[in-house]
C-alpha cells in the first residue's frame, strides 16, 4: 500500500524524517506492507510543491529541497497553507511547523483544514494540541479520520501510544515529570557551579534554548506539555493558562539554588493530581531529595511518571531528545494510522 | 463478545485477577465490547472444575474457590493438566502456575498442549518463555494462535507490548536493567547499614524472598528474565545457562559492599549487548555512580533501559511490583488477543 504524505513545514523534523524513512523503507514494506511517498510539501520561506504521483523519501532527500530545487516530477506551489491543503492529494497531512506554541496558531487552522478535507493528521506541534485538542478531536471523529501527536511531548517517546495500546482498562490518576529540557539543563549546570548566564549560553550553543529563554525558564513550555498530557490521558479540559506556574524564572532559579539544602537537587517539575472532578496541574521549582528518581536525570533527559490504578507508578525516561526522536514519533504515528482499523487508509 | 478463559494454576495471580476483572467489567464491555468468563480452572492442590457455559469473575470470586467450593454450574474435574486442556472448552488458556522456573517444566508442556489444541495462550510464567520461546512461538504461528507473556518480566509493565505496538521499525541494540527485586532490596538494606541476614529476613517477611534465596542472589532469576528480553526483543537464541553470571551470591554481596567507594551504589545489574551476530548477556554486581539513573531505584523497583536505533535510550521503571501488577499484564494480553486481528477470536 502506498500512503501519500503532505507536509506543512519542513524544518529540523522534516530533515530528520527523510533519512529515517529511507533507512527503514525495506522494513516498513516487509513488516507492514507500507510504502510512504510525499505528494507535496510547503514551507513559509521556500514555498512549496505538489506531486500527485508521489516523490519517495530517497528522491526528496536527493533533491536537497528546500534549500535545493523541488524534486523531479513536482510542480511548484505558491499559495498559502489553506490553499495547499485544498490542492494537495494526500492520505496523511503532517503538521511540522514550529510557529507560535504560545497560542497554537496558525497550526490549529492547518490541522482543522486538513481534517475538514478528510485527511488524517499527524503533528509534532504541541501548540494546537494544548490549545484546541477537544475541538480537533471531535472534528476528527466526525470526519472518521485520525489525529495523532506522539511527538508533541518528550519527542517520540511513547506516551500516548503507550497508554492507548499497552495500558488497557487503566485509569491515569495523576502524573509528575520533567518535561522542559532547557530549564533542567540550566539547573544542572548551576548545580555544577556555573552561573545562570553561562549555563544559558551553553544551552543556546547546543541549540536547545532560544535567544530569549523565558518561555522555558518561566514554565510555559512545561505548562503547554502538561496540559496536553492532562487533557489526553486524564480527559481534563485545561488550557496552558490554567496551569499554575509557581516560583519560576531566572531570579527564582538563582535564589532557590543558593538556598538549596545539602543532598537536594533543584528541578523544574510538573505535577498533576485529580481532585474530585477537577484536574489540577502545577509547574514549580522543587528541591528533590536523592530518593526521588527524578532528581538524577541529566540535563537533557526528560521523564514522565504516571500514577495508575493498575500498575501503580510507571516512569518512562527519554535519554536524549532531538529532531531524530521527534521524527521517530511522526513515523510511529503514520504507521499506526496506516495499519490500525477502523482508521486505516484505503 | 464473550471470551472463555481456562486457567491452569490459580494462586496469587489468579486471586489478583478476579477483583480486577470484576472492577473493570463495565469498561471492558464499553471500550472493547468484551466479556470474559471462566470455562474452567485447575490447581495442583485443590483440583479443578469445568463449566462450558462459563462462570463470571464475580461468580468465581463469590464462590471462594479454590479454598471454597467450586462455583455453581461447574462440574468437578480430577484429571491432570493435559487432560484438562483437552476437556475444557476455551478461547484463551492462562498458564499461571509458578512451578520450576529453573527448567520451565511442566509449564512448557501445558502451553504446548494448549497451542496444539488451537487455544491462544497467556502466561505470567517466565520459565517456559526463557527455556522454550522459539519452539512455542513457531508452534503458535503454525496453529494461527497467539502466545503472549507480558507479565513474565517486570510483572505487567509494558515491555513486550510497548516494543510491539509503540516502537515500530525500531531495532533494540541492547539493554541494561535491574530485574531482580529481591537482590536489590537486600542490597538497599545493606546500604542502609543492615546485615545481609537481617535484610533477607525482611525480604522473607515481605514475601519477596524464598526460604532459600540463592535463586535471586546468585542471579538466576535475573538471567531467566534477561534471556526472555534478549530472545524476544533482539531475536537472540539464548538459554538462561548462556547468561554469564559474574561475582554474585551472598558472599560477593558482602565483600563488594565492604569495598564500595563513596558515592557508589551496589546493584545487581543485567547487561546485554549485540556483538556482530552474537548477543551477550551478563548479570553482575555493579558499583553504580550517582550519575546512573539505575543507582537510585528503591529496593522494590525494577527498571529496563532499552538501547534503540530510533529513540536512543529509553528507560521504563516499575514503581512497585506484585500480584496485582502481574494480573494487569495478563489482562493486557487477553485484551490484545481478543481485539487485534489477525489473531482475534471468533
Amino acid at each position: 500500500m502506498i500512503v501519500r504524505l503532505a507536509s506543512i513545514g519542513f524544518g529540523n523534523v522534516g530533515h530528520a524524517l527523510l533519512p529515517m524513512l529511507v533507512e527503514k523503507a525495506d522494513e516498513l514494506q516487509r513488516r507492514y506492507q507500507l510504502t510512504f511517498a510525499f505528494s507535496g510539501a510547503l514551507t513559509r520561506t521556500a514555498g512549496g510543491w505538489i506531486a500527485p504521483a508521489g516523490v519517495s523519501a530517497t528522491q526528496l532527500l536527493a533533491s536537497g529541497w528546500p534549500t535545493g530545487d523541488i524534486p523531479a516530477g513536482a510542480e511548484p506551489f505558491s499559495g498559502d497553507a489553506q490553499a495547499f491543503i485544498a490542492a494537495c492529494p494526500a492520505d496523511i497531512v503532517l503538521e511540522l511547523t514550529t510557529l507560535q506554541p504560545e497560542s497554537g496558531h496558525p497550526a490549529i487552522e492547518h490541522i482543522r483544514a486538513a481534517l475538514q478535507a478528510g485527511r488524517h493528521v499527524v503533528t509534532a506541534n504541541k501548540g494546537p494540541i494544548a490549545h484546541a485538542y477537544p475541538e480537533l478531536l471531535a472534528l476528527a471523529a466526525r470526519q472518521g479520520v485520525a489525529l495523532r501527536f506522539e511527538s508533541a511531548v518528550m519527542d517520540g517517546t511513547p506516551i500516548f501510544n503507550l497508554a492507548e495500546s499497552s495500558l488497557p482498562v487503566t485509569t491515569i490518576c495523576g502524573f509528575r515529570g520533567l518535561l522542559n529540557s532547557t530549564s533542567n539543563f540550566v539547573l544542572g549546570r548551576m548545580a555544577a557551579g556555573e552561573t545562570l548566564e553561562l549555563a544559558l549560553q551553553a544551552a543556546r550553543h547546543l541549540g536547545i534554548a532560544e535567544a530569549v529563554p523565558t518561555y522555558d525558564l518561566e514554565g510555559w513550555d512545561a505548562a503547554v506539555k502538561a496540559t496536553i498530557v492532562a487533557n489526553v490521558l486524564m480527559e481534563a479540559n485545561l488550557r496552558p493558562a490554567d496551569v499554575r506556574r509557581i516560583g519560576l524564572g531566572s531570579e527564582a532559579m538563582r535564589r532557590e539554588h543558593l538556598a538549596l539544602p545539602p543532598g537536594r537537587t533543584l528541578k523544574q517539575v510538573v505535577d498533576c493530581v485529580r481532585d474530585g472532578d477537577t484536574v489540577r496541574v502545577e509547574v514549580r521549582l522543587e528541591a528533590l531529595p536523592s530518593s526521588d528518581v527524578l532528581a538524577h536525570l541529566a540535563g537533557m533527559e526528560a521523564a514522565l511518571m504516571l500514577h495508575t490504578d493498575t500498575m501503580q507508578d510507571l516512569v518512562i525516561i527519554e535519554g536524549e531528545g532531538g529532531p531524530g526522536q521527534t521524527a521517530f514519533g511522526v513515523i510511529a504515528d503514520i504507521v499506526t494510522i496506516s495499519t490500525r482499523p477502523p482508521l486505516s487508509i484505503g
